[in-house]
């Protein structure tokens, strides 16, 4: 299966939101996200890399300091 | 291998326009994308949806009639 695990980039520091993605669409409130087992999300970030050889993508969050 | 192939909808059709994209990162100028051969694009669209389980990214122009 090719799904990818989704890390968000907060303060330096990447974090694991949702593992075997594999639906992604931006939506007016945020980037949906569904992975292969049904589970799914909003997040209000933008994307900031995928690799999907490396079943990666990175979010970041809007607001930077 | 868990490269996806981009399409770009334009007017209601959808166009292949590159093979086993490895990479995606929106940047100033548009969205580079550079698949597993090395070869490399900055595309002016936006993401529409993409399903990794399907091998499928779908991009958008930015102007819709």
């Amino acid at each position: 299966m090719c799904e990818a695990n989704a890390y968000l980039l907060k303060d330096g520091k990447e974090t694991l939101i949702m593992k075997s993605v594999d639906t992604l669409r931006p939506e007016e409130k945020g980037i949906y996200i569904q992975n292969i087992f049904g589970e799914q999300k909003t997040i209000k970030a933008r994307i900031k890399e995928m690799h999907l050889v490396d079943h990666r993508i990175l979010f970041e969050e809007y607001e930077n300091k």
